[in-house]
């Protein structure tokens, strides 16, 4: 299988799970303002997970473009299994925004998160794996501290859903606007400490 | 990322916007000629709708093919940004139709449309930028009269909705004509208005 | 814009239209076999618009196989026409297969049908002027009996509805049977039934 | 046609019916860990058609892949007949999945699971007829243990839903796993005994 096939499949699934995710988003059964209140924090996860999504698509690109070699099994497997957990966006999003992020789903949504970042991190090994000793995608994922980070992140977040509701989202943002920030300034960034410090 | 991807992608996620509006649409209970007739104003907004869809991914591929040099991140998010307004109208098209174009729903059916509008011309600013001064794409803007006024039909018909209720979709369908009619024609018409007067 | 954009986005639009009208065939709530009994009006008429669907798909390839000539505004949004009005083969397929083919869902799914054939001719007629005299579609479209028979069968199922229930399904049936038949087989009949006469 | 057209609109087709499936995930009404219970059959049975799916996407493209002629009109309806049954996947799922793997869900999950793997077996029928007696796929077949055997496991299990309920989803599972399992190992594991034994 070759590997335009592979990239066309996934953002056609990608194209679909951003899209039907606002279905979730139901139009109020009122026609005043007030209606559109209750809908807000349904409006919120929604922005948040087509950010998420739009993240992931984005990431997805640059992993399958560093792909040298032919699609192996495991590849092709290893991608079934990150659409397999991108999947899932619609429901735990739909799910968190109608309990206006109480705990339990927004623990669940931090759980899906956690599982993509890892279905995405099993992706990243199969094309290494795939490319053998001089892949590209190796060197290039030494620095990948952001994919290091996050996993890290969305453990703190699950956890403090239970003690600390807001931080579990304000740590779903802030993951998302690290990855949304341009690499260079960030990296600009840390060097100019670095040197300094 | 190459231009044909984000075209591939952006094609995906319009083909399913305009697809599941229709889904909105709900069969209606009864078998009579009789349960049609509620149906009418959901009809009437989706046909609006699937228009305005319609002239977004006519324009999108124009805008797609001025642009001369690779996807930059900026490119990249103004269009998903695009696509995130876009995302909305099925939700606020079914508000408005079962609502029978109420105030508040056609106000912010309005709203979507305006920012959709905003969005667009940011990935106009986003590829004019990317392409530097001999942008073909900056000429071309320069006679968009049609990005300049459809905005301030927007809010002119947002304001309107509390006042006189048809005004408001009066003023969503023209500027759908405004879009559909060809381009020369108006152009030649305004042309020999300009000259003879 | 080239054909195969054209091309790309409207076999999204079909792809979506013939996989969400399994939407409207819903799980039955019970868990005996006699819950199944209900949803077969529904599962038939889903059968005959897959059928109807794929149709188009394969009838929509040859008409773009033929266009010579770059995609004009008047092929374009004779395209949008046609996929518009295939749009609502969910909605009125689920209407007609709820209500058991009533009368009224019934000529309403003929009415789709209907200007759906309207549509997809008017788009033949944008392709053969664009492509002016010599138009390769100006000639194999001279031999379409198929298509000028349609739309009168359409009609026909139509008026039947109010009369005759069963004469309108199974008109529906016999034109997707008369498209699904290869034509050479036909044609050969045809030919051999002319000569021998 | 050409093959890659046939393939991009299967591949559209399989992509929205593998993320349509998780529609039928619906988000809990509650928010405590106790409304996600009964959540997992649904859960459970979305991943068996996840991984099916999945597997026919894989194979799908084997098939086309060795067809070395161009695409008849067997080819293209029979691959619109596998497309049909695929697209039952969702809503068989859902039956089976909301009523806890009961007896006759599962028995309709398995017949379409059967009805599936004719369609597939009508499909590369076709295109070694289309291809002639020097049909690469004609000789790949011959080894096709899997294919063969698969069936028969659908016919067991469908027998028994109604006996031992279990087993059904058992071999729903082998069966899955079957094919999960690259063919090499396999193949080696079986010519290792053949040769000792």
């Amino acid at each position: 299988m070759g590997k335009s096939r592979l990239e066309a499949f996934s953002d056609g699934v990608i194209a679909i799970i951003i899209t039907i995710m606002v279905l979730e988003l139901r139009a109020p059964h009122g026609a005043d303002v007030g209606t559109l209140a209750p809908l807000l924090p349904a409006f919120l996860s929604y922005v948040l997970s087509f950010v998420y999504v739009g993240i992931y698509w984005n990431n997805h690109h640059h992993l399958l473009h560093a792909l040298e070699h032919g699609v192996s099994g495991a590849i092709l497997w290893a991608n079934l299994h990150l659409l397999f957990w991108l999947s899932l966006f619609p429901v735990t999003t739909a799910w968190m925004g109608e309990n206006e992020f109480a705990p339990m789903p927004s623990a669940v949504y931090g759980f899906v998160l956690l599982m993509a970042a890892i279905a995405y991190w099993l992706l990243e090994r199969a094309i290494i794996a795939a490319d053998g000793p001089s892949s590209v995608l190796r060197r290039a994922v030494g620095k990948d501290w952001k994919g290091k980070l996050s996993p890290l992140f969305y453990v703190a977040a699950i956890v403090s859903t239970f003690w600390w509701r807001w931080v579990a989202e304000a740590i779903y943002v802030l993951v998302a606007l690290l990855w949304l920030i341009p690499d260079r300034r960030i990296e600009r960034a840390l060097n100019h400490r670095a040197t300094h410090s």
